[in-house]
């Protein structure tokens, strides 16, 4: 039997805790000098009002101890925590002084909360200071919130090979609950840390504080959200240091295993940092990837010196790869080569644990070692073969697991552009956004929605089928599809 | 150990062979009314010399029984027949009239013998007839190249999950090749029949006999090489029945798996042709798809009646879907729905066993067996579920299988089209050109490779890259893989 009020009592105590972060970004439209500004503060009052009372009372009506939490219900709360989450957050950017229709609005929560950066934002550099603030708070909720849940939630699940992750420790104990509460509230520690860290930096650095502070938190959960129309490109010209190189960073901080952080600290196993086997595959793709594009913008542009090189590739290529989005610059102009390039590189991701995006890096170790140990089979049929992750063994179990989620992103990702062509976007565009959608970078390529553009001018229809894939690829999938089959409401 | 014995022998009769095919255009030539075109024999006549001289000579050096090939040699002597088959059929057309030079001949072998389709030529209407039916003749042989391996070599490899093609029956007897060689001898016989039947139908119903001839083989293949720069679409006013139609139905039926006609003739077994489940899945998803771009091409043109819609979406899904490449129109002009919808569906292909490309129906099947059985696995971890092909259990072993091959087909789908992107092509053209290369199509989309163009003014590189994609393709990626790991050479 499934047990619904599990299910609503989370979500509503969630949504009732969204509601009074509210109150921040309508204090900081309060403050504001400007009055137009000032005025927003009400779209924040009546959001965090709908939130706190639509929250609270679900949560009140089922109130009560919660024993455990079966499998399927993990399925049902995860899913229905993000989507309320976007739902009521959304509210506050539908009634401000961001000129947003709802769609939009939940359009842009969306992203937020995924830690996608896709924006339908037009002018920026002139939008209220609270919603300005309220899209970098998404953010930085969904990039905290996507670390305990690849904790405490998706090994449990085992979606898409997740429970290699599995930490034997503590999970089989009977303090499930109390345990996950406890490293979660540390893990969240580890976040605050780094965020405030990445804030020092960049505002030591020439950044005016209250940019760096929204930059901070959008870098740390590696969302892509900016102040500014221009977005990290605005600052360059600022700043006593490179800023780019800071936000690069924190941005690959960002997407290490937030995991090994807390091991680290917990158990001063401070090695594993260094001999972990997805943090050291990770570090070899971006310094592959930024020594390609290093060598391609040296072709490209004959007066640029090798630091500036360094500098466009590496930001770049950690921003895509990671699913951030900032922009420096619009890479479009850098060639067939660096489009193709881009478009592939944002499919692979950061680490699993971390706030990054796409199909992480864990996923392609695994699938090589699928592939060496089945290539080996083929060649040798009668030889025994086994893969080690991390020193534990590879089972077949998790090669399907793994193989099946590339499986069923590649087929998503085909059903998104095929749905957005039939809406008329140019191949181009189609492609890329769906791609950016599922990968959760935010920029596409092309000139409507590529590192220079903007999501504003596509259909309303459009938007809402980049939302799905925004939540489908931030889900890891198989949490939202496994709900849509027949099988998962079958006793 | 590996013995390179075996492997020399039938690669050296199979390119003696075909050396002596090459009379057949030869004679042609010589027939030819036209001057310039008769001149056109000796470079079959030189093209024959040097195959049946080459293969002839690493025949007789080899020459003796075989006794059995193991599963190592199987992949080298896969390889090496097609790799040597292309290089050797391709001197004809570099010496010949096309004015092609050795790599744009190779690129035109290689879309020949994988039933590609791609061409190079840039005026087919005024070419040598020699070097017309010999692009013909190799696509042919392409053709039931596939077919043969498919039954015979692929599922003793175990090559991307075609194991579960194995027929019991057959292979596990101790004569095993002279069983092979008698069904190979049958499955030829079946292909002979339905080009027969193919070539009788055009003819008969209004294309002339030489185009009627040409075009059989090519269909029947599911190739797409035609004898017209306008492909089929020359031809559509002279039939005096919708000749695109009497192409469809042959496409499909080079598309269904040819060890089920075998079984049917030998055994009687008829309604296996309609309980197949592959067979089955493949003309649900031929209807399905036509009917989507049915209704696409009434909503586009709207002075279009409905049997000219459904010619236009039934020639053009089957057309791509299976591999084939010929056009009758420019479907780039039917907006980008139809773009991003030709571009998705080239993946899929036809039945296992069959002349057509793609990754095959029952791949699709597998993994949708495989994906029904994980979810029901993640929504109720306790339970037990099996999944079935066509009656027989899937075990875990097959699921990796398929899934590895959806992995790497498009790892190096995206290595393709990264490396084009590498060479400048822009990024429609490069990500098209991949797909229709490892996918054995043929046209891409866009306007210089596009269904309306041709692949002549792409760099040579960019030719040879595509022709290794078609190569990966054809062999089931795998079949080609394998032998490039250090694995493969080890003891």
């Amino acid at each position: 039997m499934l047990a619904l009020r599990p299910v609503l009592l989370v979500t509503g105590v969630l949504v009732a805790a969204l509601g009074l972060t509210m109150l921040i970004p309508m204090c900081v439209d309060l403050l504001s000098a400007d009055e137009t500004h000032r005025a927003d503060w009400s779209a924040f009052a009546i959001g965090a009002i709908i939130a706190v009372f639509t929250g609270g009372g679900a949560a009140a009506a089922t109130w009560g101890p919660i024993e455990r939490i079966s499998v399927r219900e993990g399925f049902l709360l995860t899913a229905a925590s993000w989507l309320s989450l976007v739902v009521f957050g959304a509210i506050p950017l539908a009634l401000g002084g961001l000129n947003l229709g709802y769609v939009d609005a939940f359009f842009e929560a969306m992203s937020g909360l995924t830690t996608t950066g896709a924006t339908v934002v037009t002018d920026l550099d002139h939008a209220p200071p609270g919603a300005l603030l309220w899209r970098s708070m998404l953010q930085w909720f969904g990039g905290v919130g996507i670390i305990i849940m690849a904790f405490a939630v998706l090994p449990a699940l085992k979606v898409g090979g997740m429970q290699i992750f599995k930490t034997e420790a503590w999970d089989t104990s009977e303090k499930y609950i109390a345990n996950a509460t406890q490293y979660s509230l540390m893990l969240t520690q580890i976040y605050v840390f780094f965020t405030i860290l990445c804030f020092i930096a960049l505002w030591a650095f020439g950044m005016p504080a209250w940019d760096a502070l929204n930059h901070a938190m959008t870098t740390v959960a590696t969302g892509g959200f900016s102040t500014r129309d221009a977005s990290l490109g605005a600052f360059l010209t600022v700043g006593r240091a490179p800023l780019d190189l800071i936000v690069t960073l924190f941005m690959i901080i960002g997407s290490l295993p937030f995991g090994i952080f807390l091991a680290s600290v917990l158990r001063g196993d401070w090695p594993r940092l260094f001999t972990d086997s997805q943090i050291r595959f990770f570090i070899t793709v971006v310094a592959g990837l930024t020594i390609i594009m290093m060598l391609r913008v040296l072709t490209i542009f004959e007066d640029v010196g090798i630091f500036t090189a360094f500098r466009l590739a590496v930001f770049n290529v950690v921003s895509v790869l990671t699913g951030t989005g900032f922009a420096t610059t619009d890479y479009n102009a850098w060639g067939p080569f660096a489009v193709g390039f881009f478009f592939c590189i944002m499919f692979i991701g950061g680490c699993a644990g971390s706030t990054s995006c796409g199909m992480k890096i864990f996923r392609f170790q695994v699938a090589l070692a699928a592939l060496r140990v089945y290539s080996r089979r083929l060649a040798h049929p009668n030889g025994v073969f086994v893969a080690r992750y991390n020193g534990r063994p590879l089972t077949d179990d998790v090669f399907v697991s793994v193989l099946s989620f590339f499986f069923v992103y590649f087929a998503t990702f085909a059903t998104i552009a095929a749905l957005l062509s039939g809406l008329g976007l140019d191949t181009l565009t189609a492609l890329s956004a769906a791609g950016s959608a599922i990968a959760n970078v935010g920029p596409g390529l092309g000139d409507i929605i590529g590192p220079a553009g903007n999501y504003a001018s596509l259909p309303d229809a459009a938007k809402l089928i980049l939302a799905a894939g925004m939540l489908l690829g931030r889900l890891e999938l198989f949490t939202i599809l496994v709900i849509l089959t027949p099988a998962f409401w079958r006793g």
